[in-house]
């Protein structure tokens, strides 16, 4: 068998000059410069020693440098196990570093190998957290990003203007699928936008995806004959990558409109096949980002997550909302989400969604902080939580985000609209 | 178009009293009892509120329940970013958390969302990692794990007794298609069992991969020809997962035995994807996992992440050697060696790959410590950085590993080995 690199498998085409710079937060008990220095060989043409063949010509095309190092002052948080050196020599910095293109090509799973592989083993390192990336235009003409976003998700949905309000299927497990059915049903008649199933609500027997959606989209379809809007489901289809696209298909054929995966379950590189294969805005759920993000030592920041994220295709993201049940403060929350609206490479705009611990009590404060309505906001036990029902719940958070948006004090919200001072009864004052 | 749930989607089954068992090391400044409840409610069927139909029957059946709490030291790690409580009441606990398989069925994607999805995220817990899963045999039976295995890559390497010693092209990334070949011709005459990729060099416009195989293949069976031996090359096809197929049929096509993937890259679902369509044994690379397993206070640990890769259908896993150049000291290494040994429901043997600053030196004490060869151990700058040259690196290799296997004293393999005693001028004495 012959085989033919030109016609099956093109080259991959140069482009010299074009770079990916890395911004990392690392800290380290070796001179900034020299600790650089080790990091940038690593991940490029070096080993633990000098090797033949590793010559000058060699260095000078492949080898990462370093673009600049800024010294930050330093934190309380330990350093990571395992790294070497005196501790009292330890300092933090910023530091930039780039990398040829050409290297591993507009690839993102190569990508990420030079930008986020061994690095994080380097016993030279007591901190080391990948913050940034800035990418070449190469990757947005490899890799397509969203095909809906805000614009595609709006129509879809038929919220042309104002926030996009949505909630969470609760209890998370355990409804069969009929139970599940009467709650989409009174969601509907609420007016609500979105509905999403669980992180946790798979494919697993006592409510298969298969029987979700032969529950759900009868439903929504009678709804949307009634009212000519079919609220947005985001069946949940994680799953093994080879079942991707058949559950996506299910989900279409019956009429839905929305396919939620949990990114890092099917990975960045499940999330951009599964962008290949689909017809409808994928839902890109977060869940397990924290085992990489949380530590201000280790790990990937959401920062340079997100732009692999809307690369791989998610027309929804993830962003927590302020005042969350999640460790994330505020500032981080509403720079996740100011991140998420930064334009990138001329993808379509990715919609931020926010939730957890979100009721209409917050929608003041949010807006006034984004200043958009371009948001999916979910609540949760916000919703379903209401005093007086799901659909109070709805009206609360509809009545919150309209006031917002007009521009009146959170308190005229508040005692103008009855579900949202109800509400207020058991989730706390309107935060102004 | 109508959805026929019964045959195309066939339902899930039932495993009544199966269980997953995931165990934990938290902190907290929580009563560890309560910590421990919320955690299991955040996972399973809770969320902020209590909400309307999450009924005492629906908990009963589908909540995670808290199997052990058993209190252990604290450590002088800082807690984790936004936990909260009085720092003065931390304590420190390894929990194990029984989970119903119900709850997602036999899905590795989705039983990851329960044992690793929001609960990084909570700021109840100062330190929370996942260590270990005991996972039912449900997962077996959908999951085929490794198809070559051990065994399977003794004889495709023809190597059916003794370590399997390799190593990795280096430079990393720099070498053109031509000189690759030459390196290769080097190695194979030098009688070397495996050759792979640099986890950096993937398929970028350098060096693409059908250039790489047009360049590598025809020196291995000439090599073959001649000595009926074909070294085992691992190609590093990682990329898109729609691209890992066609990149796995070039390699085969033009007669090579072996693939390689970084599962972090490809994702585990993605590693999962490739063996359902590989027909050679597949070399399991761990770039990046430090992102999530390094820091003590968060993410998931070697011990439970390669139960995942081999479910998933590792051949060959990354554990890291003794002495290596990275941050794990030579008792964790030891220990990620021992898990990659430690039989998982029935699964074909996974082989642990030692690799990072290996050299002959480390022969004896790794063999004294884990007491098997088969191992296969990667020596990159090791090799190619022999004073000598390659081919003395490869014979110092193989000179170590028999004397260590026929129970010398190390001492003795030094005063026997001419390459072993000029590899010690360069990477020090030899380790007893």
């Amino acid at each position: 068998m012959s085989i033919s690199p030109a016609s099956a498998f093109p080259a991959p085409a140069f482009t010299p000059g074009a770079y990916v710079t890395a911004t990392y937060i690392i800290e380290t008990s070796l001179p900034l410069e020299h600790a650089a220095e080790v990091l940038a060989g690593e991940q490029s043409t070096g080993t633990f020693v000098r090797v033949e063949r590793e010559s000058d010509a060699v260095r000078a095309r492949f080898a990462a440098q370093v673009v600049s190092i800024d010294e930050i002052p330093p934190t309380a948080a330990s350093a990571l196990p395992g790294s070497v050196g005196d501790p009292a020599l330890r300092r933090r910095a910023r530091m930039r570093l780039r990398f040829p293109l050409d290297n591993f090509g507009p690839s993102l799973p190569n990508l990420l190998a030079a930008v986020a592989g061994n690095l994080f083993e380097m016993k030279e390192l007591a901190a080391i957290r990948l913050v940034d990336l800035d990418l070449p235009q190469a990757f947005a003409d490899r890799y397509a990003g969203p095909a809906f976003g805000i614009a595609g998700t709006r129509a879809l949905m038929n919220r042309p203007t104002g926030a996009m309000l949505g909630t969470i299927i609760k209890p998370s497990i355990g409804l069969s699928p009929a139970e599940l059915a009467e709650v989409v049903g009174e969601l509907a008649a609420a007016g609500v936008d979105f509905i999403k199933d669980d992180e946790l609500q798979g494919n697993g027997p006592a409510s298969p995806l298969a029987d979700r959606v032969a529950a759900v989209m009868p439903v929504l379809e009678r709804h949307a004959d009634r009212t000519g809007t079919k609220p947005m489901y985001a069946f949940n289809i994680t799953d093994d990558i080879g079942r991707l696209e058949a559950n996506h298909d299910l989900v279409v054929a019956a009429g839905g409109t929305c396919v939620m995966a949990c990114i890092n379950m099917v990975g960045l590189a499940g999330l951009e096949y599964l962008r290949t294969k689909s017809s409808v805005p994928i839902h890109g759920h977060r869940a397990m980002l924290g085992a990489m993000a949380r530590s201000d030592q280790v790990g990937i920041a959401f920062g340079a997550w997100q732009k692999l994220a809307r690369l791989s295709g998610a027309d929804h993201l993830h962003t927590n909302g302020i005042s969350n049940k999640f460790y994330e403060s505020d500032a981080e929350v509403l720079a996740a989400i100011d991140a998420v609206r930064t334009p990138l490479l001329g993808l379509t705009p990715t919609v931020p969604v926010l939730s957890s611990g979100q009721w209409g009590g917050l929608a003041h404060a949010t807006y006034e902080a984004v200043g958009t309505t371009d948001l999916l906001v979910l609540s949760g036990g916000g919703i379903h939580g209401h005093p007086d029902g799901a659909a109070a719940g709805v009206a609360s958070m509809r009545d919150a985000w309209a006031s917002a948006e007009r521009g009146e004090p959170a308190e005229e919200a508040f005692a103008a609209s009855e579900p949202l001072r109800r509400a207020s009864e058991r989730f706390g004052p309107v935060r102004v």
